[in-house]
Parts: structure tokens; sequence; C-alpha cells
């Protein structure tokens, strides 16, 4: 029963709006997360795996090459970008902490092939954090 | 599935002590921490909720929202103060990380109107966390 | 022979272009820097002023004086903005950290009343830092 | 319901291969973490125990006892290290984080008397993080 | 021309007022940290050494030799203490982040045998950090 | 007068010894560094360029550009290895941080061709830190 998370950051901006709300709605909601020009954020990226140790090798998954899958994935497709604008799997979608989790989850997961993927976490900074645990009730045993 | 937990930093004194015990007996048991006149922290509150995202808005409860809550309730209270004298919600009880989380936990859970509480976790420094997950056992999904 | 040094975060996005150069010259000096959407980064902002203790309160400068110098000359005008678009200071350069160290500088230095304003800082994350000394060659006795 | 968990870190060397591979083979699987003459980390160690607070002392498990359980049975043996030559209770695995994880449970676990262990994490830098919750299913009520 | 300097965070209650002022104008200058009752800090302290290199040993002055003087002279005697109480050579002192800085480079001097000591630097959490550079005007010549 | 700073880690193993003393010798001398199978730190390596700020481009130096550079010359030849045997460029020194900083300005500084090499700082881990300031005094002028 182990757990496996590799950590990456990311540079990015975003806006936080919907575009079928007028801008008194947006503020109204996302405050200053709707400023009409974006922002930005260093955002932190966890990807988790659960599984059980491979004893020939000693790991649940190679680092290495999960850190490739997200950074062929996930991180060249985001970083320096504008998450509203830049990204294909994000058309349609605000960009919140919680729906970038969501969606990264999404794009992870199949190719996702020694253990099982666990949880995506988002981070904005140092204080705002979200943790998406996939689509389906998991009973966890740890 | 989603978790979201912002993290805010608060500096504070206390003192680890029963006001019913001897000070031989308080430095038997807490040791440097049952020292007279106190020392202090920048203490490390990181508050979780746990719940679904909110289709239309992309968030399980608004960050700001919570962070006001987190603010009004916890920090503005605790924040430069001395935790065994000045603040009334910690009255009678001493002083550890695991009883501030639950105090906090118990005085929070009532504002909490989006998602449900999941966890309260109180670090002392970096080195010395406690983390409390609410009174009653939770069949937890994920 | 004081140094006293004050730091925050802010979120804002930028975009590193010359608004008189074509797309193409942009990329070949700045990168992905120059994406045409912007991106963002968690700043920190470091700002240190050097002096003398005052004897009698013990201080160059009262911390909170200088924070609220920093949060209303900068913070509030640059947080969750886009630099390129937002900020009436910034108009008219391209916002490198070295650009922004120099801008805030020249914002801040008026506002300092206690010590001098020795250096100001600008972190895009944790990898790249820029700091700005003043305009005039210093002859430092520390 | 609480968590408590303290965390420390210690400086090793190790190298990861398998001593019946060759050392194309190790390098195939472990990329430059099979450099023949080792490399090292800064490794952070995080313990975790479950339990309840004790009402008449306000903590699940006294820190400095457990940090000194910690101290004794891991820190002082790893500490400055060649994980792979130095470390009786780590011959004949290969020291992945995972595997390093797993020791490190078996070894402290006969020690934890108040609460039960729940985790250990052994990170290798801020990247690279492994966590083990012990050999039997647990049915975690939080 | 090399300048190595050690960390370390010891835990400390601190208040910050002048014994001969009232409380109003203890509040109206030190604001929350007038707090009669004090509050406390996780304080980070820098202590930074001068000099060239050994070419025999490779080394200015040996980190463990350094930490141990630190540990023993101003570790030992703040670690967990009432800063306005507990601690003899602060007695008369108002605690501030300067007047501890100034303090410890007096206490520290006559033990650095090896370099000259550079700085000594005390932050009150990740936000305040005040250095002091010593008493008489230093030319630099790095 | 700006100075920019680019900073990053490597994970390294070393051992500090002389190979002209014997193992007790070195042992009274560099204490636990001196065990004979070597341990590891994830390293921070700081290196910091002065120069004045070219007003067509709002850079000292590109930060990718000199990125590039200490990857090329520093960061590739010792990630993941041990630096007694794996580096050509440090043969025949004792690896302390200090002499590590000073071997790596050596390096850099003929590929510095904006601005000039003013420091170059190595960090074993997050409490030793020795930085080097090049062979010449240096009049300085912030």
């Amino acid at each position: 029963m182990f757990l496996v998370k590799i950590r990456m950051q990311f540079a990015a901006a975003h806006r936080l709006a919907r575009p079928d709300w007028t801008d008194e709605q947006n503020y109204a909601l996302y405050g200053k997360c709707a400023n009409v020009n974006g922002h930005g954020h260093n955002y932190v990226l966890e990807v988790a795996v659960a599984g059980d140790v491979d004893p020939e090798t000693g790991m649940v998954v190679n680092f290495y090459d999960l850190q490739k899958v997200v950074e062929h994935e996930i991180f060249e497709k985001v970083d320096h970008r504008n998450l509203n604008a830049d990204v294909d799997f994000l058309q349609g979608i605000v960009p919140t902490a919680e729906n970038l989790a969501k969606r990264f989850w999404e794009v992870l997961e199949p190719h996702i092939r020694q253990g099982r993927l666990y949880s995506v976490t988002v981070a904005e900074g140092q204080s705002n954090i979200a943790t998406y645990f996939g689509p389906q009730p998991q009973q966890v045993v740890f």
C-alpha cells in the first residue's frame, strides 16, 4: 500500500470568468480573479499514484517515467501559457484550481500504466490548494 | 470528489502546562514547552473542505469566502496573541497542536456552508504537525 | 548598520515583448515568455531599507508601516493584475523582473521616510531573481 | 480521530542498482540514479501516527518522544551515510524511496506505543515523494 | 573572499513594549506586537562569517564548529523561551528583530575565531527580516 | 546597478576527506562528513550576475541563456554524480561547499558574456551555505 507523488511547478496566466456572464456577475463571484486582463500564478502540480511495489525494482512506478508523462501531457502545454486561451483541453471551462485538477486527471489517467492514478493536486501559490480524487467513489484502504 | 485547502500563518505564544499540576509535573511531561514564561511559534493553519464542484462556478467553495471565515473566526482572535491567556474559545484547555486543531474545528464547522469540513491542521513550525478529522468516524470514499 | 527587509507575494500575468517588434523577434529574444496571450507568476517582492536603529524604539523602521507603504503603493496595484495592461506606472516598459524592480524602486523611494531604500528584489517563482540597488552608485559600508 | 506528524531531514548517498544486474540493465531501469559512484539527497522523512487525544495531556503522542524514537532508530543510522553500504537494516534492498519508507516502517513500528503508526513518507528532494501505509489494508475512518 | 552562513530556527515568545511607557503608547507604536500577554514566532537565525578558505581544509570555518557555537551561545538560551523574561543577555531591551540581531552579534563575536563575523540576521517568520552588520563601518571588498 | 540570480538544485554524493590523511585525521576535522562511503545532498546552486539593464531588452542577461550555461557547464556534470569520483573539474580538491563554489566560479566565469559574474553560492541543504565572490577584491558600489 504505497502512494508515490511527483511535484512540479509551472507558470501560467488565467482569468476566472464565465463567458456567458457580465463582468459584474463575474466580479461578484470571482472577485479580483475576474480581472479582465487576467493574472497569473506559479502553480504547483502534484500527481499521486497508488499501488504496490514491484519487488524486482523496488518501485511502484518509475519517478522518471511518471515525470515524463506529466511533462509531456500537461507541463509542456500549460507552462508559460494562458490557461483561458492557449490550452486545447481547457477550452470551455473556467480555469479554477478544481477544474484544472479534474481536467489534468482526465488527461493523465489513460497514460498511467503502473499503479492507478490516486489524486491530482493543483495549488495556486502556497495558500489555495485543490485536490481531485477521480470520478468514482473509491473505497480507500489507507 | 474534491478537497480544497487554504493555508495561512499566525504568530502566537503558548505554554504547555496543566494549571492543576506542579511545574515539575508539567516539565516532566511537556519538557521545554512547559517553560513558565511561555514561548511561541509561527503556526501554520490548514483548513480542508470536501465536496463536489458546482458545475456553474467550477468551485467546491470560493477560496476567498473560506479565507474570510477562517480569518474572522480564528486568525483575528489568535494572531499575535497568547493562546493560554487571550483567546476565549481556548480557555480551559492545554494549547497543544492537537487541542488547537480540535477547537478550531468546533469553531469553524458551523460556518462551513458549502461542502463539509474535512480536516483542520495545525503545525508548530515545520516539524510538528497535528490534524483533526472531526468527532465522528467518517466513511471516506477517497 | 542595519538592513531590514519585508517580503510579500503577489500573483500577476505578464508577457515579455516589445510592441515595436514582430512576434518572431520577440520569441527569438524572450522565448516562451513572449507567448502572445501572456503567462503568470506568483512573484515574490522584497524591499530592503538600510539605516540605524532608533534607540528609543529598537527599530530602523516599523515593519508594519513599511508593509503598509508597499501594500498601498505596489501590492494593491499589481496583485491579480496583468502587468502589461493594468498598471499605470508600468506602461511603456517590458515587464521583465529587472524593469519591475526598477519601477517599484522609483514608486517606493519617495515614501521611505525612515532609513533609506537599499534594494528592491523581484523574483519570478523561485528560480529567477532580480535586485535593483538604485540609480546612484552607493558606497556601501557594510 | 487525529493524525500527528513529525518531519526531519537527513543527508545520505544512495545508488539505485540491483547487484545481480549488469550496469546496462541498471541504467536502463534506474537512469542517472544508477550512476556507479552513487549520488545523494537531503531526504525529508515524515512519520505519521494516528490515534485519539489523551484528555489529560491533550496529546496523541508526545512530539518529543516520537522525535527521539525516530532520531534514535532511523536518523542516527542514516544521516551522512551511504544507504547502500552503511546501514544494517537496508542491506539487500535497492534503496528506492519506496523501499526506504517500507523498511523505516518496519523498524519504527515496534517502538510506537501511543497511537498506531499510520504512514512513513520519504521524499528525495522536493519533487519525488513516497509514502507507505503499512502491510495490512486498513479500514480508515477518516 | 568567501561568506559562509548557517541557518537555524528557534521558537520563542516576545512582546514589543517599553516598560516605561503606557500600554496606549506601546500599542500606538508597536501595534499588535504590544499585546500584553505576548505572542511568538518561529524565528530564523542566520549567522554569516567572512574569510578566506584554508587551502588545507577547504573551509573558511568548520560548519559544525560554527553551529556548535551558535547553539551553545544563542539557541539553548532562547529556544522555547520568553525573550522578554527568560534571557539574561536580552534584559533591558525591547526584543525587536533589530535588537535581537545586535545582541546576538555582541554575544557571538568573541567566539568567532576563524574568519570574522560578517552579519547576524533574525527573521520573524518569513516576512520580516533584520540584519546587523556590526558596530563599525566595514569597507566591504565584495 | 542590478543583480540577477538564478537558482537550481542538484543531487550529488560527496565525502569530505583529504586522501593524504588517515581516516582518523579526516573524522577529527570533518566529523560525520568524512564517512568513508560518502553521503549526499540536494545542493542548491545560485549564480549571481551584476550589470546594467540593456534598455532595449529590459534585461541584464537573459535568464534562459544564463540557465543554459549553468545547466551545460555545471548541472549536467554534477547532478546525480559523486563529486569525489565523477567530475573532472573537481579532481584533486576536497568537495566542501566553499571549494565547490570556487571551482564552479572558475568554470562559469569565461562563459558569462553579459554583465559580470558576481557570486556563486552552494548550499548543502537549507542550513549550510557558502558564497564565493571571485578571486579579486572588488570595490562594490552597491
